[in-house]
């Protein structure tokens, strides 16, 4: 027999929640949190609810009233006030004083009524007992101010009193004492929902933000090994074109044993720089800057000044040693051993990668391991560092990640991890789910608007949303998609769009992209052609086909639109060319309603009908509007659901922002 | 940090699960439970996955292999062997001999096959050593028996031995390893999924049966007060028409101060009888037999009886006082006082019911008055009765119907517990979900093509089919819908027909429902006129017009079709008219299809064009094939898809058996 066999109210499907509260729910901080449940009792007595959020590691819930939606729903919110970790639940109750109060405003026989009152009493004066027991913890009454126990019990004292019946009836339906007893209600026999729901709470940049990706050694004079100076004079480049987070690929000592040649050939040159991503030689490993990049300051001095132009320096996480790292010889035990002694290097039979080290998780020291890997993060981000974009997470413990990004939120709750698994999808959710802030995804290879549309309503409306963030790459060192090889400036102009508009968070690596390389290392390959994975390039910035203008223009819009700044409000819009997509974002108040048009072909010019949901977006279907290109800065009177819209190659979309006129109630029309 | 770091296998999502395994899913004794979830780990290794499940109350898991399906899904099944309740969940591993297996099949140079294959005996001594660990708990190994012990070391001893690299390493990938080293897995590091699931399993009539309503006190001769002498005198006719179940409104003393006259009037003559459900009087209460129905003897001889006819007898379970209920005095305090010092009796202001004193369920003594309720149940269990129609229960806690059924259910597997709860949606699928077997449900008000669609496609498709089991009942004594008060005959017969067709389990009130009873209370009153519930009545079980020989057909025809015991098969047939509607019904092997086609109109010949899913039929397109109407034994030859159908309001109802032939491998063909 459960103890709880009192209480009636059931508590059913709090949402949202990810796996059943396994998993933390993901925001960003002053975002407001909308949970709904299902709750309902046993008989027809009136049910109270109650949503309870606190900080994570608070002692008292905040409280705040549930509202009853149809169908045995209910609704609440709380904000989020601090960056860091929330939690909520929620309490119902069967409210006698409630049941009570319906029931004697339908009573008709005066003898019912009569009892009814004086069962009223009791209620009233019960509730004046607990107002006086938690008064203490409140404040006392000062002179003047009302009491509520007192009041409760002249209240009670008039219901049980003879006395004119309409008269005392009225007393106990009054606004005065519902307020009253709504303040001590019987919560004795409370519910309290069975699992507490978390919440992880994130700056904003989790939700909205344009990184740029960029190989420090490239970034010198022609010749010369760049360095992180080179990195802090390229700053107002990268401020100009609009970009809040510059990611650097790995800026530690690189291994020389199995060292990688130019396009990844086994035969380096004495003077090939290597993999940034085989870490760890006689200079140092994971905590350490490798030598040709200049020093730690260096970093501190480019994370300060980045900051000062809005830009974080977003640093790379991969867990996996050259041969010469120091943990090699310093921590055998981390490593898997062949039966001849070497160290077990990664492969992928019959593929051998002879100069990356796996970590052995499995390995009975994997404690110290993940303390250590633990460190490697925290190392910089005391350094200041706030945003890390992690290598194949996927192929190391999701424990450890779970563990570990925990961690470091707790020291540094403004931290952002960007996942880097191109896997599975399953896995990638698991990753998401387990803390990543941010996730790479299938972006790159969705081109065809019945892919996009499929796939963005997928990330945006479906119950991944709650934690899986993604981050849209036209192109990545990784991944120079077919679609921008055989496209070219047309192709690169609509895949910028659609992932800055597409997605509040979204990345290119440049200036491959900017200045719109295209050449792979084979036909067929997705491999960039001399890339700088294993080579230093210059890049002549000031080349006048550069789309630097175009990325500024559209991230300036980015930043001066809310409506570009969330994922969930994106809705895919009816247009009668399949060559053409258009989708809208609109802001909760419809102030801002932006509805984009993108031209998929980059060869030919396209045309088509385009069906606006005038009335979702509350414009009149019988007054003009005006549609303003945000890009072009031309605007044009539409008229009706149904506008015709045009784009060539050259140009090949339209940010348009309606502005329609609003009627105010002083009978004053404006513009939006 | 969590101790199970190692562990690098994960489970997510393991289906079926009610409210993530809070409530159990609901099957029947010999039925297959399928379980699927995602499973993965990080990395390339290759996973092993073994469902579990037990009798709860077992110590030891029983195992067995989960396959892959696409996607990261993984899927196994076990079967049930007993009634009660079984527990299920499931567990992973990243297999080192699997994942080692992989790699050696993909190894190229001769050098790593070498270390390979040394590495790869380490792995099968460990297993060698596992398999001598294990031996104590099972047999020793025989003369002449393989000892796999010793196998595994022979193996491990070629494998590390000098000699002929290819032959060793066909002996490293052959079946005989595989087979030895998968019954000796290194699991130290196995996942366990957090949660285990709970399965209900209940007798084969929780899931297929047709129940039987009467009052037992109209079953005597014209004039005289029934008993439960006549109910067994009337076996035989329920067996005729074929029930399984014969369902008795309570049967216990009826209390007297005020008690309802003849059509719920107020004013009862001195031999009204009352309703049956104002139970208690001064001869009992609950545990008592109403002496003008008999004793407890009579009971339990009906109860013999029936089920030598296969019929259960299922009485109702009421728990709510007449004033004169023996309870009233002996336990006070599981009542609520006015306080003028009488009983609260039942209410719903302004309505009063002052023949009901509900239970106060917030009483203080809410542990005593459970266990009494449930001795309740139990009486009658001990006596032999299998089946309760539980009087609305979704007017007492949800917390003790768990409590209570999970009681009987203990004491009494096979026991049945169907809720007549006739309210909110999710209050009802709250009482499916904490243990009521079957449930009533909206059926009585779905009558159009596209109201019955709807809410059968709800039924046996939804989330809810793994706990809510419906019984569609065309009336009871408190429902006689407006479509049979107008339809009259003609909407009997179909109404019959989709409840005994739609549903594995329904039920009428008869012999209301096969006489075509039809005069309500008043002009849109749902009661019947002269109801039983608070007189007796006489019926004529020989009326020429009954639909006695309709019934015994339909329910034979149920017994003898198992595609017609199942909710799960029920799938839904285009036909282009929405006076008729059209259902299939095949069983897994598809050894019996059965599509009925009904038409909803009482009024009118209508006719249209069904459109059959041959393919899912698995019948050839291009070959006739028979529909045999099991109703009419009329048999058709159709071909191809579409197919002409016309019923009258006479016969308003096809049950089709497709009659295909079949090919068998020695070409000779049958009709099935």
């Amino acid at each position: 027999m459960p103890d709880s066999g009192r209480q009636r109210a059931v508590i059913e499907n709090i949402r949202p929640a990810v796996d059943g509260g396994r998993f933390a729910i993901k925001r960003t901080v002053g975002e407001v949190v909308v949970v709904e449940m299902d709750a309902f009792a046993d008989g027809h007595g009136q049910l109270q609810c109650r949503l309870r959020h606190r900080v994570q590691g608070e002692q008292r819930w905040r409280e705040s009233a549930m509202m009853p939606l149809r169908n045995d729903c209910w609704r609440g919110s709380f904000v989020l006030d601090v960056m860091g970790r929330y939690e909520y639940t929620a309490v119902a109750w069967v409210d006698g004083f409630l049941t009570w109060r319906h029931d004697l405003a339908r009573r008709e026989d005066p003898q019912d009524i009569e009892l009814a009152l004086r069962t009223g009493a009791a209620l009233v004066q019960a509730a004046a007992a607990r107002a006086r027991d938690e008064q203490p913890r409140d404040e006392q009454p000062r002179d003047g101010q009302a009491d509520p126990a007192t009041d409760l019990d002249a209240i009670a004292a008039r219901l049980a009193a003879a006395g004119e019946l309409q008269e005392r009836r009225r007393v106990a339906l009054s606004q005065q004492l519902l307020d009253l007893m709504s303040r001590y209600p019987d919560r004795r026999l409370q519910a309290t929902a069975p699992t507490v729901f978390p919440v992880v709470v994130d700056p904003d940049r989790a939700r909205f933000s344009a990184w740029y990706e960029l190989f420090p050694r490239s970034a010198g004079e022609p010749g010369r090994h760049g360095t992180l100076a080179d990195c802090e004079a390229r700053l107002p480049y990268v401020a100009e074109l609009g970009f809040d987070v510059l990611y650097l690929p790995p800026i530690h000592p690189i291994g020389r044993s199995a060292r990688k040649g130019p396009n990844n050939t086994l035969q380096p040159g004495p003077d090939d720089p290597g993999s940034p991503w085989a870490i760890g030689a006689a200079e140092g490993g994971h905590k350490a800057v490798h030598p040709p990049l200049g020093s730690e300051q260096d970093l501190v001095r480019l994370v300060t000044r980045a900051r000062g132009l809005g830009i974080e320096i977003a640093l790379d996480i991969a867990f996996q040693c050259a041969p010469d790292h120091p943990y090699v010889q310093d921590h055998p035990e981390w490593f898997r051993f062949r039966p001849d002694g070497t160290v077990q290097y990664a492969e992928n039979p019959p593929k051998k990668y002879q100069d990356i080290y796996p970590f052995d998780f499995e390995t009975e020291a994997w404690r110290e391991l993940w303390c250590e890997l633990e460190s490697v993060v925290d190392h910089w981000a005391q350094l200041g560092v706030s945003v890390f974009r992690v290598d194949n997470p996927h192929t190391k413990p999701f424990a450890m990640w779970e563990w570990l990004i925990a961690e470091i939120k707790r020291k540094h709750p403004n931290t952002v991890f960007l996942a880097e698994a191109f896997t599975r999808p399953r896995v990638m959710h698991r990753l998401a789910k387990l803390g990543f802030t941010q996730s790479y995804n299938y972006f790159p290879w969705r081109n065809t608007k019945a892919e996009l549309t499929q796939y963005l309503t997928e990330l945006c409306q479906g119950p991944g949303r709650e934690y899986f963030r993604p981050n849209l790459w036209p192109n990545t060192p990784d991944i120079l998609p077919e679609y921008l090889q055989l496209g070219g400036r047309a192709a690169f102009i609509s895949r910028f769009v659609l992932a800055a508009t597409l997605g509040a968070s979204y990345g290119i690596y440049g200036p491959a992209f900017e200045l719109c390389e295209v050449a792979p290392r084979e036909p067929g390959s997705e491999e960039y052609r001399d890339s700088e994975k294993y080579q230093l390039r210059h890049w002549d910035l000031e080349r006048p086909d550069s789309l630097r203008a175009l990325i500024a223009r559209v991230n300036q819009i980015r930043r001066t639109h809310r409506a570009l700044q969330q994922d969930w409000n994106l809705r895919f819009v009816s247009i009668d060319n399949d060559a053409l997509i258009a989708y809208s974002k609109h802001t909760d108040d419809l102030d801002e309603i932006l509805v984009m048009v993108v031209n998929l072909d980059p060869h030919h010019l396209q045309s088509g009908w385009v069906e606006l949901p005038l009335e979702e977006f509350g414009i009149d279907e019988e007054r003009a509007f005006q549609v303003h290109d945000l890009l072009s800065d031309a605007r044009y009177l539409w008229h009706g659901a149904r506008n015709f819209v045009r784009l060539e190659p050259g140009a090949p979309a339209h940010l348009f922002r309606l502005r329609h006129r609003v009627h105010t109630e002083r009978d004053f029309d404006y513009y939006l």
